[in-house]
């Protein structure tokens, strides 16, 4: 985690949910009241942004002090205490709202990457994340699908070189937007391709493509891809990826699955902060 | 909308998506070439957050024209092409992604939305959103679900007075937090307090509270609190409100419903740009 | 007071002042030489802006140490040390400007929020400022009327809802005018309506407004609008308070006096650090 | 002015008044309604601040059009209208508050300025303000001193050096002071001296002091500095110059005469806008 | 280019240059002043930053007109006129250092770098850049060396992997790092680790790695190093490169060679803006 | 230094370099491994940066301790270990090339300073730089150039007077530029000119300049400014200055002379930071 970013984003935020003061603590609360609370799972899950969370609260008041029974990606339980908290009542009560709405975010990720990823037990495949994040939280939804077992696909445009099918039509073809790509981007950058067909993929293959995207195939479709590919580029499935069918996908023996839901759209977990 | 706010998170949000540039399409499109491409809702749903995907798009390139069939707080249908865009390529690239991660998203809040406020036909209760929304994004979120048909809540700590539970502990009762909120905040502050039990109720209607939020009340509970009250606070039910029962609370004559769910867990509405 | 937000106020406005160095200081004060310096009021006054002169301070250099002998709110007499101060003399130096120019404005609004304040003695009314506040000054300054024993209107267009003449007169009618708001506003926040005369005051009270301004009227006609309002909306006295007529104004039973002047034509405080 | 300045300045303030956007307006202020408006004077002054004002106005809505029958450093007389607005009702009446908030402090400050420097009329003496200004405003003040006919001191610390009695103490002499300045200082910088006494002056202007500020002199005492430092060093009276003497100080031939009260204590100059 | 990020950088760098205004211009150039210049090499070179040198006007004043002659990435002659300018001469003069600080130091690293590129002729090897880049201007200087003809190894820290000694102690052995690596990053980023031995060399190979960095190595190793990678790795030469040996480092048939001092430390090229 | 100015770049700085995290060190580096290294000068120079390289480690983890042998200033021999590192390995390897990045290039600019202040031993001619820096490391910049030795010229635009010869052309002669700049500008600035001829300096010593800067004026001509000038304005000369003909010009009795090589075109000192 580079706290530099975060530490930054955290101070934004509680600047979202504080303008000016917290207009019912600032008058109920008396400043030396001392409060300790329990971070409570109400559903079963994966933990993920104790650290992000303990970040809020030290931001407002390095004085509270936050005692985690589990690290980000350990499982809890229903009814779990998995954290305890203690310092002034007016600071946690300042900084509950934010630090809860990162960690039920962040957890809601990590437990529907889980998910994904214990279908695939058993297998090689790795279940990946895409940029269909939500803006601002980039940084903080990729770290939550590791705590979840996941691995990370690019963190964004910068990073890494994937040819979309716009991208082939205003090139002219497979091969020619890969020879054109490989010119220009750096020596330590993979390119990656977008294919919709079986055709595609063996131009692909023979461009010297590194990763190939089987966009929205069907089973028979990429186990044929897997066979013609003989271990040549990295095969990545992609498209209506569920819970019930990323079992099957696995099964055609692609090296990568690709899921957008888990970070575009995520239940968070119920979490609770209880004072004790 | 305050652009000058939303803007400046657009900026970052692109900056987070190229901290350097976007090293695929920089390769291979022509910075001349010019697109066409459709938005097209791939479910039902009501949309928001065209003003803002414009903005990202003007922010990366004025010269970038989208006509929008529909606007803000409109339903389209599954295969709706409700929007076309017409700019060069490269910059419609460069910015599609956080386009269609913030519109998306804003759908998926006012399409939820709407479903509670369709099952509350025919009655005067209000849908209120809370702050358990996404952090940075508040702004966009609260206006989801105003364009939803659902109403806001507070805003954040700084702009109104809830008394929750710890406030009233530390204050000593409710009587008391009342008193002591009424003698220092602004005169243009209402004051809403948390009740659990009737007895709360009765103690908050006493000491002025302007509105009483009905803290997870069955049903019975809250018509009971309907009768006591007789007109006199706002009531606002909370806890655990589903698409299930929402009906049946409006049934008992509160005011006011507060969902969380319609900004912590949402779905982001499948929408896709399709280049024409 | 929000911490978050003033510390970076505070750290800009030393780079205002600093924005390479302090030549003289640099060039002439040991980095080691210690110094110790005392507050001292050359007028009688209300102190305000303790613990931002403290921020000032300690963001320049955690080391330096300043024991307040009153605090925010007090009262202090010409020639009183009210402060101390002690440690690097190099960021004593550097921090000093600063530190006075916020403490003597801070004060100087306290200070003559208190004559108003004073005036107001036996009476119910409260003295509240407006947002003729020193831009990017308004959280302080705010805070100084609350320390000078005022209270405060709203903070700022967000947080709540004053109907002028021009909303008033683009709405059509008073009664349209709250209506429409009603529609759209939180239920969080009580609607202000500014009238003219009696016939509006009744308009807006039938429609349910929560507080009336009562803008620049004399004060016979004043009490007969609290006459005419059976205590049913909060109204608040406007335009042309001054500490002449403001005893007056409260004889009326307005609820509310608010007074710009004390932001906006504010007189420093007299202060002077001086070492020792 | 420098805009790149002042213009990030003016969004943060918009900011500071709009946090979430103004609940009022967008309530009831239809979006395509068009409103024109005058300035006036409610009082006579000098106008300063017109151009930042336009800038109020134009960040928020480019096609607001202001008409400025005046321009900054005019004098404007009681009920003189001295500029028109026209535009979106809406986004004019969101600018107004910080429009006029800025548009009248400068407008004092000029005002509080042109009034000593009349009072300097045929002498060589300038009027010049110091380092106590407002905290974020100093390039806006500082130009309302220069709109006012006055002058400016050194901007801030890092521009020119000014040796205070601290700085004199802790380098031994006034003389080691200066040349310790002297030697680390840019070869383009003047050395400002502040002494309290006819022996000071001497030492100083002997070291090669280039301005001498002398600090609470009477009349007198200044009358015998200027014919002891026979043109050598600029002179400069410091403290406690009022309206009432700021001629008298004049006539003792000092070159400048230095006034803090025209930015820290400053009435602001009686503007209203008023729609037509 | 991402004008986002750089406009927001020359908007820094303006108020570095002028955190108040231009005392000078601002004294004596008149505001409707209009100028003519033209930029003239002084020594022959490639040009870069051009664009940016553009966008620094067009901050300071959107009507300002430059008609470039040449491109970013053409060869100037010594006393060649390459660009041209127009527009107020306040504005011109406000901008002008800081636009011949970017040009000259971008032209300065394109020229020494197109030095390098041109004693490449012939072979395949790629001129790549390091992270030895001015802190703050890496996004110019990458673009700079692609203008010279060189290519960009990685941006920074977060886009690719490179491992070297110190990671490989702590890991334990090369293979071990290998498979850490591999294990965690993404799938769309290439692995590069440094040795310096060919024992280290074939470790690497056989270990998986898709880039090999030889440090420091001679000659006759790194010829060595070619025959037994038999094309399997990407090979990169670096350390201690010079435009003495680059030639006979290519003619081992290395498929890259880095070099800092292109970024590090280099002569800016001559250039200046003369008015005409 | 101005640390409230340094540390925000260096924070913006160390982002650049990871806008995510460190890949490789985050993959292979266990987070509680300690480290040693020592800072060793690949060759004879004189060190800058020392104390800015160690708040890059400082924000990066206030754990890791920097002992410096030697101070800003001094001078280094080939080999010597000039300073050490212990803490995390972890946090170190992230901040090394930001840290060697400013060292090199501030330890660049002081041993070439150093170089120049050697050559004018024995004379009274100050050395200073110009605004020829880097943008945004003006402020590092000028710091290494007085550690070095040398003198600072004017910090930037706002601080001091430099009248060129398009200012001078727009004002009508010399004689006028100086007396409209003496009219506006702050009294304690000085006013300095750049002339070409004798004619022209004897014009701008006869108006009063405090500066006069000989643009690229022979020594002979020099000689002469220096006798016409009798001491009066302070002399600088300016243009094509070099190694070789710096000690000559001295001769001339200038009393500075400025070099823009000294910051535009630095060769990094090689300094590296060996793990131990």
């Amino acid at each position: 985690m580079n706290w530099l970013i975060i530490d930054e984003k955290i101070a934004d935020w509680l600047k979202e949910d504080m303008n000016n003061g917290d207009v019912t603590t600032d008058s109920l609360i008396d400043e030396k009241l001392v409060a300790s609370g329990e971070f409570i799972a109400k559903e079963n899950g994966v933990i993920a942004g104790l650290e992000v969370m303990k970040r809020v609260f030290s931001i407002l008041d390095p004085g509270i002090i936050i005692d985690g029974r589990v690290k980000d990606g350990d499982r809890v339980k229903k009814g779990e205490v998995f954290a305890v908290i203690r310092g002034k009542a007016k600071n946690i009560l300042k900084g509950e709202r934010l630090a809860l709405n990162l960690l039920q975010r962040m957890s809601g990720t990590a437990t529907e990457t889980a998910k994904y990823v214990d279908s695939l037990q058993g297998f090689n495949t790795k279940l990946v994340d895409t940029r269909k994040t939500t803006p601002g939280l980039r940084i903080l939804e990729k770290y939550a699908v590791r705590m979840g077992g996941g691995h990370n696909h690019r963190f964004n445009l910068s990073e890494a070189v994937l040819i979309k099918d716009n991208h082939i039509k205003a090139s002219g073809s497979i091969k020619k937007a890969i020879e054109m790509a490989e010119k220009t981007i750096p020596h330590t950058m993979k390119i990656e391709i977008e294919v919709e067909t079986l055709e595609q993929l063996e131009e692909a293959i023979n461009s010297g493509a590194d990763i190939i995207l089987l966009d929205n195939m069907d089973c028979g479709t990429m186990r044929e891809a897997v066979l013609r590919n003989k271990g040549r580029a990295i095969l990545e499935a992609s498209g209506n990826i569920t819970h019930t069918n990323v079992r099957q996908i696995a099964e055609t023996s692609v090296d990568i699955i690709s899921v957008g839901a888990i970070t575009h759209s995520v239940k968070a977990l119920d979490i609770s902060l209880k004072f004790t």
